[in-house]
């Protein structure tokens, strides 16, 4: 329990109609979008600006407090959870969008401002915000940035990494201290923008983003290919590198997607396919039909059974659906559905979504995978009721599994989706015990007396 | 002076044959590409592998020797003179390219590699590493890494940073450790790749290193325009950003540099005009034709005297020799030059250099400025002669003057050259007390003994 001069406290920084103390005011923040992991916090704040942030993260590291910062509570890992208790502290009043300059190619806005709400806001001046994860209608742009989230458009524009240019942070002791700036070069000290992205809230609170924009590309052009297996599919996605194009999207389903996908938005996919193959470009008109007619003519001699190209704006929304509900189309499957995001690379992908397969039937357990072809980046998805306890195990195991075969095949626990609590207990696996040791060295170099997102990356 | 038992641990490390201490063989590790700081080191050692360097590493810690680690010396900020002696640690006999791979589109090699030599290997298999530093045919990739590196190509292609995957890096306690990897996504853990990246070799010794590639772009072509006055240039290079184009190449040179350009290598340049403006794009042929088209039109309607669009590979090549030999062509006018790399946004461009302009006459110097004009990164470059102190001491003022204006413009002290020693006086101007407290504390949690590359950034 915290001392009630604590949150006496708390109330005079951020005044009494920010901070909510009651049992239902409480349960919303005990969770975020993971499944399993829950635990009340003991008050929430919301914070109107940097100087409240500082004097609460002062106030904290003074009182030994824990304290998780959260934006929309969207996250996959169970990293916005304050699995200790303590304060969560919802940035969602820091919701302004301070600049878009068409000059500069950036704009300036809060942690709380939506990442689709960016994106609308950049596209009013013919600029593109190019990071697009899955949740970008709910997601902030400061929880993608403390995820380093990714989406999909991974192979050609890269991650949020790519375009984060400044940060303002407020340290766990309270100093406001600014990284990087508006310049794509500037190497004065270390790179402290890029580590604090995808710190997942545990070496600072961001306060302001400076992020890059691009000028929006002219037309994008979409088409969809099935194929027998997924093997053939992947195959046929070597080819198109090979030949030397990288297009901005390069998404499957496997066959249980499809299935999912079919049922809950009856799109005419073909059923009958062993995966699909939906692939993307954009750019200049001539190029952007010229590169997905190449990409088409590749699948088609690599094996597709068809292939289909979109001629119209509204057709191509219609094959960008069936990828972007594939998870929603798998949760009506089950009224849980665990999503993971193991990653390996690009000419691993065919065998490690067999692997999955192999793993998922000696568990007993439906496993529908999807995701970013073009980046080896699977989303392995499970689909399970919540009170069956042995299923739970079962997946568990059976997650364990995935990701020591992700290792083994030269990949990651995680691709996009981040650490947080959830796959902390796999992180030694991938990184050893060494490299543990110093990621706990530099939180201690931020976070002296351990207050911010306990319990996650670098504990 | 070194300890006899220190000296004979080293050879036993590394043999007799790899470790050096002359005087003769100690005088050019003294120094690197920066003039006025030199200082020799104890012993030169030449480890070749990363055991060796974890083992000289381990002994350093414990004997509490500085340790400097060095590629080929071509560093602009003294990042690699060894101000305290110890140890120069020489990575060339790491010079192995282990792996090019089409398929993942990346290149794994050790830190000895030039840079253009991976750049050719890369090509021979049609695939291009996309950084380019001026100093490509002498530099290393470890050595490009360790400053982030940039180049002519930052505005469509990023800098060194967005292109490198993954490290094995030996930490000063001695622990060998690998970060990211193979992939584009992968966020597990705090993202010690970026870290290491432009730490300019005071956190850990880059052993290995997997690079990104992306597929050669099909043609280049290239332009040259005259204008009056630089403001004019930059409002030109304004126009282009908001048509919508972010061409691969964007360079300037004033006045001042097309005369020494013309006198050292008789291009043919308008000696009349206030400036020159470099432009190329690549990409398929139609495209790159047209981007190029689009961007003399635009400097022909902003006022240019003239432009020219090269028609041949050869033509092209020349236009950009005019832009590569600025130093040499300025080196000629003096027998010193202090090359500085001071910059702004964009829009600030002909501002800037319009100051930097009003400083070089207030202090009775010859400053040329050439760079990158599409990232506003300025290469304010001083002729004069080692001898004449009391223009070396005005010299410093100017730049001091230069440096503040960039901080005061919304810049930086150093766009791609690094800090060093010679601009480490000036970071607390830009990053503020608190923050540089925060670097030392993260360099403590690599180095606590501080013996790597002491005296440079994170003292």
């Amino acid at each position: 329990m915290l001392k009630e001069s604590f949150v006496a406290e708390l109330a005079d920084i951020v005044g009494d109609s920010h901070i909510r103390r009651a049992e239902g005011d409480l349960v919303p923040y005990a969770r975020d979008a993971t499944p399993l992991f829950s635990r009340r916090p003991d008050v929430v704040v919301f914070p109107g600006s940097a100087a409240e942030i500082a004097e609460i993260l002062k106030l904290a590291t003074r009182e030994r407090v824990p304290v998780v910062p959260r934006g929309a509570g969207s996250n996959l890992c169970a990293a916005t959870v304050p699995l200790s208790g303590g304060v969560v502290m919802v940035l969602t009043r820091l919701n302004r969008i301070l600049e878009i300059s068409p000059d500069e190619l950036l704009a300036v806005c809060q942690p709380g401002v939506s990442t689709a709400e960016l994106g609308s806001a950049a596209a009013a001046h013919g600029l593109l915000y190019a990071p697009d994860p899955g949740s970008r209608t709910v997601s902030t742009v400061g929880g993608n940035i403390a995820t380093c989230a990714g989406g999909l458009r991974g192979l050609k524009y890269g991650v949020t990494r790519n375009y984060v240019l400044g940060l303002e942070v407020v340290l766990p002791t309270g100093e406001i201290i600014r990284t990087g700036g508006r310049l794509w070069k500037d190497v004065a000290g270390y790179d402290l923008t890029r580590l604090i992205t995808g710190s997942e809230g545990t070496l600072g609170v961001i306060t302001e983003c400076t992020v890059a924009l691009l000028p929006m590309p002219a037309t994008t052009r979409t088409g969809v290919a099935y194929f027998t297996t997924l093997a053939d599919a992947g195959r046929a996605v070597a080819e198109v590198i090979r030949a030397g194009i990288v297009p901005a999207t390069l998404e499957f389903l496997d066959q249980t997607c499809i299935n999912a996908v079919e049922d809950f938005a009856g799109l005419g996919l073909d059923r009958t396919a062993g995966a699909l193959l939906l692939f993307g470009d954009d750019g200049p008109a001539e190029q952007a039909a010229a590169s997905v007619t190449r990409i088409a003519e590749i699948c088609d001699r690599m094996g597709a059974t068809g292939y289909t190209l979109a001629r119209e704006v509204a057709e191509s929304e219609e094959l960008l659906a069936a990828r972007r509900c594939a998870l929603p189309a798998l949760a009506r499957r089950g009224p849980m559905t665990i999503l993971e995001d193991a990653t390996v690379p690009r000419p691993r992908l065919a065998e490690m979504v067999a692997r999955i397969d192999e793993i998922a039937a000696r568990h007993d357990l439906v496993i529908g995978t999807f995701g970013h072809a073009g980046d080896g980046n699977l989303h392995p998805t499970c689909v399970l009721h919540p009170t069956d306890e042995a299923a739970i195990a079962r997946a568990h195991q059976a997650f364990g599994e995935i990701f020591s075969t992700a290792i083994a095949l030269g990949g990651t626990i995680t691709g996009e989706h981040g650490v947080g609590a959830a796959k902390l207990p796999y992180l030694r696996e991938q990184l050893g015990e060494e490299h543990l040791a110093l990621l706990r060295r530099i939180k201690t170099a931020f976070d002296p007396a351990g207050i911010l997102n306990p319990g996650k990356l670098g504990s």
